[in-house]
């Protein structure tokens, strides 16, 4: 078995790490922006330390490689993404990428040479609430992306990616250019923490994913009315969008309960709401409101019927309040399946190893999706964490992160 | 019969005040701030050219008075306020000031000498969407408020009442002087532009208020859930205060439209809603959301009742989703029944002119609520008026304006 990771080297990045992000409450590392930017140059100047040979794609995701004993082979692949939310925490992403440099340095203290090239990648702008565009970073380095993704702009700074790219010193001209090929990757094995419940609920340290959450989401929902008085005007005359809009919520809830109580898996969020400030007034009938919808599931069929249900109910709804709604444009990404040969091969080492791991399905999208497929080789470990995941109160043991970085290790050492 | 009001004056004086506060899109006449100020000077100059008495009271409310044969008997009173909504039409308010002054105008340039003193009264701080205060003005005249509400804040300026009158030269020791007593008002005449359809779907240019609805309010309500990945945490882990707000709105919506079908006198208004910006997502499930709600009724027994039901269902929707709602402090002002003889009056006065008029509720508070709550005979004339009113697009005929002036002027010189 393959020498264990480098865990004190792991625990001394996750510190630099979030001393270079914090923004007071969480940490904030913005994609394309000088948060990221900050943790990429932190993560690649430790693997030129390491010895590692150190690449950049045209897109600016990063690539941290142990050349192993045959290097025409195709190469094993780990990583994840060095962005986070707004005020988020320090292991969402960052986790994955430490996880896979805590391996290489293990190898390389003890002289481990792997059979073929072992890679760590440092993927760009995977958090999509910065720029709309799911898997932006990780799709790009695939050549997935066209050259109008360089036209988005980032929702806090409404730059366009063009224009932070330049901030950055990155070429526009070379994004998108493909720096992976499926057929040159042997397996992705993707380290993240657990951003929901289930391994603290069910006390388990360790998860092996199955499979991976597709979505659609309307990120610029607008419900429109008519601004009234709020006293003078009656009920039959109103167009209120706060009151259609609070109707279609409540309907789309009832069919959600519906199906999850039919053991269908579905979640569905409206993180966003807002009425506009530069007209309301509480006695003001509202006469906008925007809105977003995320909604994921791990079946394309589900995700399918579910974005009929929302329209049916919608144009009941404006009919009923005469109001209108745009649902704007509609984005998302295919639910993905993982490999079952690598799924099971880890369940195999986690039981050799006496590592306490369950199967589990993935609610959150990760960048394994993108590898997945395109017909890699795929697998996820998930870390036990608490408080959930987009939040300064991540809360990852070390412990934990070392069982799982074993397994990772095990994973990617694997000859078979 | 009296003579005519002067409507080409009042035509220069809504021009006038238009010009002076427009905010590009609408009016915007802001309490205790320059808005509502510049509006005071242009009504008050223009009393003086006319010979008027002018008073200003210590809470800045503008009185213009034409001296009856009999000064020492109660007054007869009219006027309406100056301020508007952000955003605002021009006749909210307003046309009530500059309908009393074109009544004075037309007797004085008539050489008519009313019985008693009529006063036209500039009313500050109607619109409580700047301060969070029912009839502010109104009540001030009275001496019905206490010294606190100098500490309320402005919504928009985050400043105090009390630096507000500092700035426009008003000495804050002075609010609340009481200017005005119940006993020395013989009469309380109200002009104001309808702020609902009826008077237009009705095909009617006039309407004769029979009762002012009264209101509940809860400005600062939130809802407290729990942030969480919108991908990751299931539905049975969530606490979603989104989902809570909008379940418990179609609820409280549902008891609105059986109420309203059983007959009853009630609008509900949520006009105001917004989840946190700087910590929402639309990959986070929302952990805040705030918002307000607005409860008209001619009835209190409704009003109580209804109050009852938010609570009520706000209570079951907090442990079906495993959230909080704080409902923040309870504002709102009682209903108000207009003088049945006073009523009667301008009704028979419509009928020998030949002007079109209809009762009708007054679904909108207004300061005459307050003359009416301490006994003073009070009645209100509404203009037809299309829109509605609380913004720009307000639409009150200079025509049909006349015709509502000239019923305010018969209601005014009435010697019964």
């Amino acid at each position: 078995m393959s020498p264990d990771p480098d865990i004190k080297l792991a625990e001394h990045l996750f510190t630099a790490l979030r001393d270079a992000s914090t923004d007071g409450k969480g940490v904030t590392r913005d994609a394309y922006g000088q948060g990221e930017q900050t943790a990429h140059t932190i993560i690649s100047n430790c693997a030129k330390e390491l010895g590692l040979l150190v690449n950049i794609d045209g897109s600016g995701n990063l690539y941290l490689t142990l050349p192993g004993k045959d290097r025409s082979r195709p190469m094993r692949m780990t990583g994840s993404h060095l962005d986070s939310v707004p005020v988020g925490g320090n292991f969402d992403g960052a986790a994955g990428v430490i996880a896979g440099l805590a391996v290489l340095a293990g190898w390389r203290a003890a002289g481990y040479v792997p059979a073929v090239d072992v890679t760590v990648m440092g993927i760009r702008a995977e958090e999509s609430t910065w720029f709309p565009y799911s898997y932006l970073g990780s799709k790009a380095a695939f050549g997935l992306v066209d050259n109008t993704v360089l036209d988005l702009r980032r929702a806090d700074t409404g730059r366009t990616l063009r224009d932070h790219m330049v901030d950055l010193g990155l070429d526009p001209g070379r994004f998108g250019r493909p720096a992976l090929n499926a057929e040159g990757i042997d397996r992705f094995i993707e380290l993240h923490i657990e951003q929901g419940p289930k391994l603290v609920n069910a006390k388990v340290p360790v998860g092996i994913v199955t499979g991976i959450r597709g979505s659609f989401r309307y990120r610029d929902m607008r419900w429109l009315g008519k601004y009234a008085h709020s006293g003078a005007v009656d009920r039959r005359d109103r167009s209120d969008a706060v009151r259609a809009a609070a109707v279609w919520m409540a309907g789309i809830d009832a069919e959600w309960e519906a199906l999850d109580e039919a053991g269908e898996d579905l979640v569905v969020t409206v993180g966003k709401l807002a009425t506009n400030p530069t007209e309301h007034a509480f006695s003001k009938v509202a006469g906008e409101l925007d809105c977003c919808i995320d909604v994921r599931s791990i079946s394309e069929e589900v995700l399918d019927r579910y974005d009929q249900i929302l329209r049916a109910k919608a144009s009941t709804v404006c009919q009923r309040t005469a109001t209108k709604v745009e649902f704007g444009q509609k984005t998302g990404s295919r639910p993905a399946l993982m490999h079952p040969g690598l799924v099971g091969l880890l369940g195999a080492y986690a039981s050799t190893r006496g590592i306490n791991a369950m199967d589990m399905p993935s609610g959150a999208g990760h960048d394994a999706a993108v590898f997945a497929n395109l017909g890699v080789k795929t697998a996820m470990i998930f870390v036990r964490n608490e408080h959930g995941s987009h939040n300064p109160d991540e809360a990852m043991a070390l412990d934990d992160f070392a069982l799982a970085a074993r397994l990772l290790a095990d994973g990617l050492a694997d000859d078979r």
